[in-house]
C-alpha cells in the first residue's frame, strides 16, 4: 500500500535512482478525455536536472515511455480540438512515441522513464556508508539490504513518477478552469526572488546547500470539494506534501501564525457578495469554500554537501563522507514542480470522490 | 472511506455533536492483550469539557459503552498482571460496565459515548445561518442538508472517538516502552506555560479566543518504523494532525526554520555512539531513526466568539451571529489530547505494517 | 481492514453473538436522500430468528438504535414524499426512536442492535471445546482467546449489521428502479419450494440439518456498472457472498454448467433489439450489460446438530459435543436475507465508483 | 483502485492486448529474500501462447523486463544458496537482463512484457463491432472509447501481470513449504485428462470452443491464515478467481454439493490426531484449519469461435462476426496458470496480514 497515492485517482510508483528506470501506473483516469502529451513532457522537463547551474548537473533526457491506457487521434481529429466525445472512437489510432495528443481509455496508464546518466561505479564508496540526513541508515535498519547508488529508492529521482501523475490530473482540471500557482518564496534567508540565484550560487561556491519554502495558490476550485473527518482537503494536501522527500512542514491559510492570533482577528466574515477575508486558506471543515486555497511547504537544505562530515559505516565504525557530485544546492527549486504535481493529484482525486456521491 | 483512519489498526468514527452519540469501531487491535479500561476512561476524562474555567462548560459524563471486542478477566486473573497468554482463555468472563481490565479478542471494538448535555432548542437560530470559520457554509454547499446543532459532524465532539482509538493503541505501545509526551507550548503570544491561564482568561473576558501550538516528543520508538514513498512516518503524522478540526499546520524536526538553514548547519552527523544531533526530528527517508521524534501542530483560535460577526443566512442575506455559548477559548488546550491520540494510532498502525513484512 | 466491506459505500461491522450488541458504521451514504426506516426495520425482521418453526427459536426484538447520520422530517414534510431536496433543511428535526422516515446527512450512520436473548451460562461447556465445522478451533489457533458463547464473532448474528447496510442501499437504488429478487431454490434434495417446509421439518425431527441454494436476479441495473480487471462486478458479488458464514460457492449466469458447454451454445448474440440470450448472466468483462444479472449461492448445512459428534477440547483431548440449542435447521433460509443485503451493498458501491469517473 | 489486487502484497496491473506492453508493479514484497528469476520466467512460459495446437498460435517471447525492486548477487554469492541475510548487502550487484537469481530490496518491483506479435491492421474490422460474449459492448457503454484490437484491456493478455505477481509470491511461500497444486479436471464433457487433447482438437476442428474446470489443492499452509467477517480466506480466493476473465464460478470444499447434504454428512469431526474429514475444504470461519485447502473454478468456453455470429455494430445495426484468429479453443487450459498465480498472491497477502497482528 505504501507506493500508491490517492483513492480513486491513484498513482502507484516504482524505481530506484540508478536502477533501470523509474515509472508508475496511473489508475482511475476518466475515459474519453483528450490530453496533451506535449504538456506532460514539458512538466517532466521542468523537473529535470541539468538545465541550469542552480540544479544538479545530472543529464537525463527524461524520455517518457507510455505503455498503455492511451491511444492517439488520427490526423483529421488531431486538428480539431472540438471533436465530440461520441465521435472519438472513429478517430482513434495507436499511440506513437512522438504523439502530441492522446485520448484516455479509462484503463491504467503504465509508464516509465529510463535512468540514462547512471555512471556505474561512481557510488562504490557508499555501499557500506551512511550519509548524514539521507535514508541510508534507516533503509539499512529496516530492510537489511538497499541499493546504495544515489540513494536508491529514497532518491528524489522517484518524483519523476509523481510529475507524470500530476500532469495528467492537470490536463483534466485545467479544462474545468482550475489553476494551481506554485512559487518559490524563500531560499535560505532570501525572500526576494531576485536574490535567489545569488544566494544559491554563494552556497554552492562554499560547498554548502540551502533550505527553501514553496507557496501554492489554487484558484477556481468549486466549493464543496473535500470530505469530513478523515478525508479533509488540508489533510490530503498535507499527506501529499509530507510524502515528498525533504519536506519538513505544511501550513495552510494563515498557518503557524494562527497560533498567536485571536479569534476576532482570524474571523472570515461573510456578506452576500462572499467572504470578506481568507485567513482559513479556502478550506473550512475540510471542504473547499470556493475562495483561493493557499498553503506553504518547507524543504530542508540538500543533505549532500561538499564538506567532510563524520559518519559511520555499516560495521558501525567511524567514517567520513564528502559529497562531490551532481546535487541540487537547493532542492526546493526543483521540488516546486513536485509540489505542483502532488497538488493536482489531490484535487482530482478529491473531486472524483465528491462526484461519486452525486449518484444520479 | 472518509470516516476511517489507519490501514491495519483502523478507527472508523461516527457521530454528530448533538445527535444521540459519538462513537466508532476499532479494527485491527491484536488479540490476547490486556488493556486497562481505567486508562482509557482517564484519557476520555482529560479530553472532556467542563473541567475548568479554561474550557467549554458543556458537562459530559463521557461514559464509554463498549459493545464488542473485549472480555473481562475473572477475579483470580485480574489480580495477576503476569498471566501467560495461553492461560487467558480459562479466565475470560463477560465484560461489565465497570470492568477495569479487559482482554482483546482480535475482533472489532464497537463503542459509543452518549451526547448527554445537548440542550434541545439552544441552536434553533443556527439552522439557517453560517457561522464564520465554521463548516456550516461548506457542509451546506456540499450536502444540501446538515445538522446545525453545535456544528453537527464538524464539531470537535467527534474527537471522542479518536481519543478512544488512541488510548487502546497507547495500551499496547506503552508495554513496549514507547512514550509520547504532548505539551501546549504556545497560547496566543505566550510561550511560558505559567502565563497560559492568564492569557486564556483575558481572551475569554474580552469575548475573544486564542490560537495555540502543541509540541510532541515520541521516545523509545525503535528504528525502522515508517514506509517509503507514500507511507512515510511524517506523512502519516501530518495526515493525522491535519485531520483534526482547527489544525492549520504541521512541522517535524527543525520544521519551517529549515527553510532558512544551510546543509552544514542541519547535518545530523553520526558516530559509533549514535547520532550527534537531531535536526531531522528522528525520521529519515520516512523511517524512524531510533532517536526521539519531534513535531509541532498549530491550532487556530476558536471561531466561536462572543462578538457580533457579519455573515449570511441560507438565503444569502445579511445576518449577524453572536456566540454566547459553551466554547473553549483556546481549542489547543483540549486539542492536545486529540494530538496525543492520533499519534498513538499512527505509531501502532505503522508498526503493524512494518511487522507484516517480517513474515516468518 | 477486515471488518469493513465496500469501497465508497462501506459497512464496518462489529459485535459478538452474546456480547452487548452487534452493529456497525455505514460510510459513504449520499446526503439528502429520504429513506424509510420502516423498510429497514422490516428487513431486520425478515432476518430475525424466532419467527417460525423452520428457524432458530432465539427471540430477538432486533430493535435498531441509530446513533448518527440521519435526521427526521417534521410533520408537514413527512406527509409530502415529493419535497424538493433544496427544501429539506427547513424541515429537518431530531431523529426519534420511532421515526419512520429519515433524511441522510452524508455523514456516517452508526447503529447497533442489542443482543437481548443471550442466556448467560448456557454455553459454559463450550469454553474449552471445539465444535465440528464451527470456527472455534481456527479462532483459538489464530487468536489464543475467543468468546465461546454462541460462536462469538463467527456467529451468524453478525449478519444483522449487513442487513442494515443493505437496507439503506436498497432505499437509494429502488428509487432508481433497480430490483433484487432473492429466492431459496434448493433445500437439501428438494427443488420444489412447496416441499421445503416438509424437508426442513424432517431434518429437524431427526436432529439433523440441511444445506440449500439461494438464487438472485437483479433487474433494471443500467449497463456500464462494474470495473475492469480487479473491480469486476462478478468479483465483488463473489467476494460479498463468500464473506457470508456458511456459503461455499458462487456462480453467475450459466455458472458451473459452462464447464461442459461449447462456445457455440454459450454465445449471447445480439440484434438491434438487444441480446438474444443471457448465458453470461448479465455481466461481460466485469461490467453490467443491462440485461438481468443472475447468480447462485450455496449454503452448507448448519453445523450445529442434535447428534453426538466426536471432537477435542482445548487441551487436545477426546470430547463429545451435542448441540441442543436454538439453531436454524437450514441456514440458507435466513441466509437469503443476507444475500440480498450484500447484493444491494455491492450494487450501490459499484455504481458510486462508476459515478466518480463521470466527473463533470 | 480497480487495477490493484491485494492489501499488503499488492499487484497493480496495466496493459492492453495490442498496446506497447503489459506489466505491473508489485508492492509489499518483503526485503532480503532470494528469488529465482528463472522460476518466474518459467511461470510466464507456462502461461504463454504458441506452445501447442491446443492453445492460441500467437507467438510471444514473453521477455520479462524488470525495472526496479531487485538486485542481483555477485558470482561468489550466487553460488551459495545459504548466504545469511546480514551478508547480502556485501554481495549485491546491478540486475542484468539475464540474471537468474535476485534479491528483493523491499521496494516496488516495476516490470513489463512487450506485446511483440501484434499484427497491426488485423483487427480493423472490429473497431466498430461488438463480438458476442466479449467485453466490447460493455466497454463501449462504460467508456465511450476502447482499444478494439484483440480485446484491449479486457483481453486475457492482461494475465501476464498476474503470473508475474504470483510467481514472486510463490518464491517466498515455497521456501516455507507451502504447495499449490493446480489441475485441469474437466474439459467440456471430458473428465478424464487423457481425453482432454482429443476433446479440444475436435472442438477446434469444428470451429468451436470448450469450457473447463480447474481444481486447486493448497498443502502445508499453517492453521490461522485468513481474517474474520470481510477478510475470509475463501472470500479472498473467490474474489481472486472471479477477477479472472472467463471464470463463472468458485466453490471450496464440498462446494455446491453441500446444498443437497445434511449436517450429519458434512460434519468434519476431530480427534486428538486431527480432523477426521475435510468437507469444509480446509477453511472454517474464514481461517485455514491446517488441512489441505481445496477449491474449484469454472471457465466459460472461449467466446471467439470460427462461426458466423449475429451481432450489432456501434451504430446499433445488424452485423456478423466470424473469428478466424489465434484463440485458445479452451481458455481453462492456460487459465490454470492464472488460477495458480492468483492463489499464491492471496496466500502471501493473507499471511502478511496475519503477521501484522503478531506485533512483537
Amino acid at each position: 500500500m505504501t507506493n500508491s497515492f490517492g483513492n480513486i485517482y491513484r498513482l502507484t510508483s516504482f524505481g530506484e535512482s540508478h536502477g533501470a528506470a523509474v515509472g508508475g501506473v496511473i489508475d482511475g483516469l476518466p475515459a474519453g478525455r483528450i490530453v496533451s502529451l506535449e504538456n506532460i513532457r514539458k512538466a517532466l522537463a521542468r523537473r529535470a536536472p541539468g538545465g541550469s547551474p542552480m540544479v544538479s548537473s545530472r543529464r537525463e533526457p527524461e524520455r517518457l515511455h507510455i505503455l498503455s491506457g492511451l491511444m492517439a487521434l488520427d490526423v483529421d481529429a488531431a486538428e480539431s480540438a472540438l471533436l465530440p466525445r461520441e465521435q472519438l472512437q472513429e478517430h482513434l489510432c495507436p499511440l506513437a512515441e512522438d504523439s502530441d495528443v492522446a485520448v484516455t481509455l479509462g484503463t491504467p496508464v503504465g509508464f516509465y522513464v529510463e535512468n540514462a546518466d547512471t555512471r556505474p561505479g561512481a557510488y562504490d564508496n557508499l555501499r557500506n556508508l551512511y550519509r548524514p540526513n539521507h535514508a541510508d541508515f534507516t533503509y539499512a535498519v529496516k530492510y537489511g539490504v538497499r541499493d546504495w547508488r544515489g540513494g536508491g529508492r529514497s532518491s528524489g529521482r522517484e518524483t519523476v513518477s509523481r510529475v507524470v501523475g500530476g500532469a495528467f490530473a492537470c490536463e483534466l482540471l485545467t479544462k474545468r478552469g482550475v489553476e494551481v500557482d506554485v512559487a518559490l518564496t524563500q531560499v535560505g534567508n532570501a525572500i526576494d526572488p531576485r536574490q535567489f540565484a545569488a544566494e544559491i550560487e554563494r552556497a554552492r561556491a562554499e560547498g554548502d546547500s540551502l533550505g527553501g519554502i514553496v507557496s501554492v495558490r489554487i484558484s477556481q476550485l468549486p466549493a464543496g470539494i473535500g470530505e469530513p473527518t478523515f478525508g479533509k482537503l488540508q489533510q490530503q494536501l498535507a499527506s501529499a506534501m509530507l510524502s515528498i522527500g525533504g519536506v519538513h512542514g505544511f501550513e495552510y491559510g494563515d498557518g503557524f501564525t494562527l497560533g498567536a492570533m485571536r479569534g476576532s482577528e482570524a474571523a472570515d466574515c461573510m456578506s452576500p457578495e462572499g467572504f470578506l477575508s481568507n485567513h482559513c486558506g479556502g478550506i473550512l471543515g475540510g471542504i473547499s469554500t470556493g475562495q483561493d486555497i493557499s498553503f506553504r511547504v518547507v524543504f530542508k537544505p540538500t543533505p549532500s554537501i561538499a564538506r567532510h562530515l563524520p559518519t559511520i559505516n555499516t560495521r558501525g565504525e567511524h567514517a567520513n563522507v564528502l559529497t562531490t557530485g551532481r546535487h541540487d544546492p537547493c532542492i526546493a527549486l526543483r521540488g516546486a514542480e513536485v509540489v505542483r504535481a502532488m497538488t493536482w493529484m489531490v484535487l482530482l482525486d478529491m473531486w472524483m470522490i465528491d462526484t461519486a456521491h452525486h449518484l444520479m
